[in-house]
């Protein structure tokens, strides 16, 4: 059992940097293709087999330091009772998305494995293939919200502030119930085996500080709160957030994911006793090889600092990335590290 | 004649802090939408008589302290001699992207008086009528080149980055260019009467800082020292750049933009003796008219180190605001910084 990535976590000493990549079972990998192409994405989260097997593809192909999870982070949104469609080239759309207090109360906070088993049987089947530690995760409120309010995907998120500016009493009370949900899918997780939770706030960079602190942090500050009682290194990686890097830190947090926007190591000097996840910008794997290396090799050497660092990306791997530059990028990491 | 706006570029003591408006010129006042409906976006840009009628539009309406020049950032890359198409409800399309050396071989450094004279003669016009000063604007280097890589806007920036990544050499040519057509471009502005020149690098955000330096930053140095000669100040605008903010600093520019995602008072004491811009989240003009009085005092409040503050919006007013409410944040702004 490689466990690395889980010493790194807790600020433990490592022989070497551990490395997985965000979206590493994805569309770039032809592997991951051919699963796909035999079903719908939610057809694919909600199979466990193969779930299991597109999880496996890129330890295997790419020999990454951790596994995460194949799914979604609304699947427990799509639990609460909302429909939820996705549409090929166009991403998710929620048909009914929530316009007031009444479209609310129709949401439940749903039995985690009653109504997403699927997801708790996947990581049960993939404790016994795995031979690296196991990812589970969620989103984090604020995001999770936008996609109720806004049906789907947004540029600029106009309903989702709307909302806050002018009834925060609604937008508070909606994530309170996102919150308990959250926190629920979580636990049972972490019951079913996964080794480390990652909760992802992709869309926490469009808030002013101010707005962040009020409507956004304390949700989270509550889940790392109430997922103590797993044991489980908790990574919190709120994108595009450089301004947000201390409160980040203040979730209680074990690991603090980073976007490629900032440079780790302003980063480490930033925070705390707390590790970092990152930072590579994901296009910057079309770099030639030895471009691409010395790219690494200046993070690793930022990142020295840290009470843990743990290789990713700054963001999901892009769909048109050659494998053998993400297969290149986890030797250069493993072989630039050794300790 | 109104002269607050210049004064606080050059950090000079006024009575009151100035406040304009990202693209208040725009679609948010029916008034605007009235000369809109009868022409298209790039007809509008190239009828002098229209442009001045807008650009005024906002002056009257909202009593703002400076105007800005009605045009668009693509307009001299069109007169580069790329073919330049607006389609409703999609954004730009250049239908021929730049993907190689021959490509860019083809693009002039054109002369913005011959190319651009229709820009010219709005200022000349513009300068007749005005009680507040007029600022002139481009596009920084980096942000018209992914529009001219990618052929139009870009979630992700692929091409751009591909290319950056792939074939250095190519991208840096096309920055030569861009930055000779730039500054002769915001020369001529100069000349024609702009009384300040705003550099809008709308997405400068999305490059690591190592990147930024290396691809973006020396252009917008090289534009900064070359408008030394006009005089004027020089605002840079590099958006949702608050990990960027020190090298902003270091182009010499008079006056910093920033977006709403920092904290105005963090700006203050990371940068040095340089004007700061900013920033109000766009969507907070939704807030109830108290709440928006005392996010506005907050803003004045924390900028209060500032060598200069202008108080703005930390982007574009979104179409959907009300008037009245950018009206208001006027008179807050004005009311609250009285001296």
């Amino acid at each position: 059992m490689n466990d690395t990535f889980l010493k790194a976590c807790r600020g433990e000493e490592t022989d070497y940097t551990p490395i997985w990549i965000m979206r590493q079972a994805g569309r770039y990998l032809p592997e991951y293709q051919k699963v796909r192409g035999k079903v719908t994405f939610l057809e694919l989260c909600k199979t466990p087999e193969l779930c299991v097997e597109v999880t496996l593809q890129p330890v295997d192909i790419l020999g990454v330091d951790a596994a995460i999870l194949f799914s979604d982070i609304l699947i427990p949104l799509e639990a609460m009772g909302t429909p939820l469609e996705f549409h090929e080239g166009r991403g998710p759309v929620f048909p009914e998305p929530i316009q007031n207090q009444a479209d609310l109360d129709r949401l439940i906070i749903p039995d985690p494995d009653e109504h997403t088993g699927f997801v708790m049987e996947t990581i049960r089947l993939l404790r016994k293939e795995l031979q690296v530690p196991l990812i589970g995760f969620a989103g984090a409120p604020f995001t999770c919200a936008t996609y109720l309010i806004e049906g789907g995907s947004s540029k600029v998120f106009w309903e989702t502030k709307k909302m806050m500016y002018t009834n925060p009493e609604l937008f508070h009370n909606m994530m309170e119930k996102i919150t308990r949900t959250t926190t629920l899918y979580l636990l049972a997780q972490a019951k079913a085996g996964a080794q480390a939770l990652q909760i992802f706030d992709s869309w926490a960079g469009v808030l002013a500080p101010e707005d962040f602190k009020t409507f956004a942090l304390p949700y989270v500050q509550q889940i790392v709160s109430d997922l103590q009682e797993t044991g489980l290194p908790i990574i919190y990686f709120a994108n595009n957030g450089a301004t947000l890097l201390e409160m980040a830190a203040s979730t209680g947090a074990d690991v603090l994911g980073l976007d490629w926007r900032i440079n780790i190591g302003d980063a480490v000097r930033r925070v705390g006793k707390v590790a970092l996840q990152g930072n590579l910008d994901p296009f910057a794997l079309l770099l030639p090889k030895e471009k691409l290396k010395a790219r690494i090799g200046r993070i690793l050497e930022d990142a020295k600092g840290a009470h843990g660092h743990i290789f990713n990306l700054g963001h999901g791997i892009h769909q048109f990335t050659p494998p053998e530059q993400a297969k290149a990028a986890v030797e250069f990491v493993h072989e630039l590290s050794q300790r």
